[in-house]
C-alpha cells in the first residue's frame, strides 16, 4: 500500500519537485517542534493543518506561517505528527490513531519507552491501531521554547531517531522517514529501549550533572564565583534550561536515567574516597591511583564523541587571537583568513572578564596552522596563549 | 622597606614607562606558566632570569624569548616566582626564600593552603622567612602545557588570586600585585583556604563531574554516542584535560574537593530517589518536586556566573544563521554585521553532523537583534532555530 495518491492527498497541495512528503500533515500541538516542522514543510509546499488544545497557540502558529487552521470538509491527513507535552503524548497518539484511521502516525517525544508501553497498555485492540504509529525523536532542543522561537531550519543536520517495533508496517515507517528526510534531518532506527538508555547517557544525565554542579553556587561568596572560567560556564550551560520540562523528560525516562545516575554514583563514591584518604594522608597508597582511573575514563569517553563532520574532535589545531572589542573586529580577522585560503573548522569566542576584549579560539587543520599564525600575525593581530 | 631601589635592581635591565615590576626577576620552573610570565616581563623590558631543573627546558624557553640563563656574578633577584609542579611548589619555595634573603618570593600553584602549612611544618625558623612570600593563583591555565604554548598575553583579563596571611610584609603583597598587574591580570586577595574552597567549586568539581559524565561513553554503543549534541559537548569538554596534571591538583585540594563532592553527591542521591520512585509509580507522591528543587538550584547557581564583561549570562539575545562551509563566509556574514554596526557580544560555531553547513549562535543586546536578522536576511543569509 502506498499513501502517495491515498486519501490523505488534499486539495490544494502543490508539492515541489524532490518533495517525499504528500497529502495533508495534521500537526497536534503547535510548540517549538510542532511549529517548526509546519513551517518546514510549508516552505516546501505541503498542506499542513494545525492543532492545539489552546486557541491562541494555534492561531499564533499559524500567523507565523506554520500552516492553517482546519476547515470545513477537511480532507483526512495522510500524516499526523504529535508534538504534545511529553507526559499527554501517548493519549493523544491513541486519540489520533482512532481518529483518522488511514493516517499514519508520529511523534516527537524525546522518551520512546513509556509512552509505546503506555499505548500497549490501552487495550488489546490497540496492536491493530499501532501498526500505523512509528515512535520520533527530532534530537533538535534548544534552550529556548514556544512557536515564536520556531524555524523551518530547526531540524536541518541533526539526528531524528525513530523507534519501530516489530509490529509496526514497513511503509509507515517509509512515511515518516520521508517527512524527515523533508526536514532536512538525519534519520536512524533504534528499539525504543536502546534510544531511552542512549539520551539518558548523552542527554539527560549531563542535564543533570550540569544543575548539580551549578547548584554548588548558589551558597558560594562572590568571591568565589568571580573566579569562574570558561571550564565551569562550558560545564554549566546546559544547567539554565527550563525546569518544568525537564521534570517531564526526567521523570518520563526514570528508569534508565537513574541507572546511568547510579553508575556515575559509583565512581564518584570512589573518587570522594580517594580524596578523603588524600585528606588524611598525602601519600595513601591507592587513592591516586583510583583518581586517575576517573580522569582516565574521562579522558576515553570524551574522545568518542564526534566532532564537526564526524571527524574525531582532537584532530584540529587552535590558535587564539585577541579581538578587539568594536564592530567587525572578528570579521576582518576571519576575512584575512578566508582571503589566505584558510578553513575555519570551529571558531570559540572567549569573554576575558573585565577587558573590553575577546580571544577567539581558532581551530584548522594541522598543516595550516603554522600559515594561519603568519597570517594574523602579518596582518596585526595579537596572538594570545 | 622599599625594594624599588634594593639590591634586586640588576644592571642591564631598561623598565620602560608605567612598568611597575622592577629589579631581576627570577623564574623557577619555566613551563606554560613560568615562560608565559617571562614572555610577558620580557615585552616590558624587565629583566628575567630562568631556571628549571631540566637543562633543555630552561634552554627552550630561553629560545622563545622567556628570558635569559643566570651568569656569573649574577645579580640578587627582587622577585622569584616558582612556578613548579604543584607537589613540589612549598620544597622550591622554602629553597628560594632561603638562597635569596632580599627577595620575595611567589608561587602560581593552583591550590594554596597545602603549601603554606607544609612551609609552616618546615620549622619555627621559617616564620621569619614567610614575611616575604605571598602565595598566587593565576586562573588561566589551559589544556595544553609546556613552554612552547606559552604566550605573554595568557594572564590578560584573567583573575589572580594572592593569598598573604596575617604574617605577610605588605610591601611583599605590592610587589607581587605589581607583578600581576604588569602582566595585565586582575589581582584579588583572600585567605588560602577560602581560595581552595573557590576553586574546589569552580573549577576542580566540574573537572570531577566532567570526568564522570564523559566516563559514561566508554561503554555505550556506537548509535548512542552519534546522538550526541552540544549539550553533552560543553558538559564533558574540559574531561580531555591532563590526568597526570589533574590528579596533583586534586590531590592538593582534596579536603574543599570532597566536602564539595560530598554535597553534591548528597543532592544525587535525591534525585536517583526520585527517578526510582517514578519508574515504579509514575505518580509517586514528592518525586516531581525533588526533581524540580534540584534542577531549579542548578538554575539559580547558573545564573551567579558572570557574562563577559561582569554581564548577567542571560542579558543577550541570540539569532543563529547557517554557515556554509567554505573559506570567508563566516567573515563575510560578520562583515555585514560590523557594517549595520551591530556589536558582537558572543560567538559559539555549532557542529552539524553529517553536513557541511555550520550553524553561528551570534549573541548580541536584545535591542538590536531585529535589526540584525533583517541585515542577514536581506545579505542572502539563512536563519536557523
Amino acid at each position: 500500500m502506498s499513501l502517495a495518491a491515498g486519501p490523505g492527498l488534499g486539495p490544494g497541495t502543490r508539492p515541489a519537485a524532490h518533495v517525499r512528503t504528500t497529502g495533508t500533515v495534521r500537526i497536534v500541538g503547535t510548540g517549538l517542534l510542532g511549529a517548526s516542522i509546519g513551517l518546514g514543510l510549508r516552505a516546501l509546499g505541503v498542506d499542513v493543518v494545525l492543532h492545539d488544545p489552546s486557541p491562541t497557540a494555534r492561531a499564533l502558529a499559524r500567523d507565523l506561517g506554520a500552516g492553517r487552521l482546519p476547515g470545513e470538509d477537511e480532507p483526512e491527513p495522510s500524516l499526523v505528527v504529535v508534538a504534545a507535552p511529553p507526559d499527554v503524548t501517548a493519549d493523544v497518539v491513541a486519540d489520533e490513531l482512532a481518529a483518522h484511521p488511514h493516517a499514519v502516525v508520529t511523534d516527537v517525544a524525546s522518551v520512546k519507552g513509556r509512552p509505546l508501553q503506555a499505548l500497549l497498555a490501552l487495550g488489546p485492540g490497540m496492536g491493530e491501531l499501532l501498526v500505523r504509529y512509528v515512535g520520533g525523536h527530532p534530537l533538535a532542543g534548544r534552550e529556548r521554547s514556544g512557536a515564536v522561537a520556531a524555524r523551518p531550519d530547526l531540524f536541518r543536520g541533526r539526528p531524528w531517531v525513530l523507534t519501530p517495533t516489530s509490529g509496526t508496517d514497513r511503509w509507515a515507517v517509509d512515511r515518516v522517514r520521508d517527512l524527515v528526510l523533508d526536514l532536512g534531518a538525519v534519520p536512524t532506527e533504534m528499539p525504543a529501549q536502546a534510544h531511552d538508555r542512549a539520551v539518558a547517557r548523552v542527554s539527560h544525565v549531563p542535564q543533570v550533572a550540569a544543575s548539580l554542579v551549578a547548584a554548588r553556587l548558589v551558597d558560594a561568596e562572590d568571591d568565589a564565583v568571580s573566579l569562574a572560567g570558561q571550564g565551569l560556564r562550558d560545564v554549566t550551560r546546559v544547567a539554565a534550561s527550563d525546569t518544568g520540562l525537564w521534570v517531564q523528560i526526567l521523570g518520563a525516562n526514570a528508569g534508565p536515567v537513574a541507572d546511568v545516575l547510579s553508575a556515575l554514583r559509583e565512581d564518584l563514591d570512589s573518587v570522594i574516597a580517594a580524596l578523603r584518604s588524600l585528606d588524611q594522608d598525602a601519600d595513601a597508597p591507592g587513592a591516586r591511583a583510583a583518581l586517575a582511573r576517573s580522569l582516565d575514563a574521562g579522558v576515553r569517553g570524551r574522545a568518542r564523541i564526534p566532532g564537526k563532520h564526524g571527524a574525531a574532535p582532537t584532530s584540529f589545531a587552535v590558535v587564539t587571537v585577541q579581538v578587539p572589542d568594536e564592530p567587525g573586529a572578528l570579521a576582518k580577522i576571519l576575512a584575512a583568513m578566508g582571503e589566505a585560503g584558510v578553513n575555519l573548522e570551529d571558531l570559540r569566542l572567549e569573554h576575558v572578564p573585565d577587558r573590553l576584549v575577546g580571544l577567539a579560539e581558532v581551530s584548522v587543520l594541522p598543516a595550516v596552522k603554522d600559515r594561519l599564525e603568519q597570517v594574523l600575525l602579518a596582518g596585526g593581530w595579537t596572538l594570545a596563549g
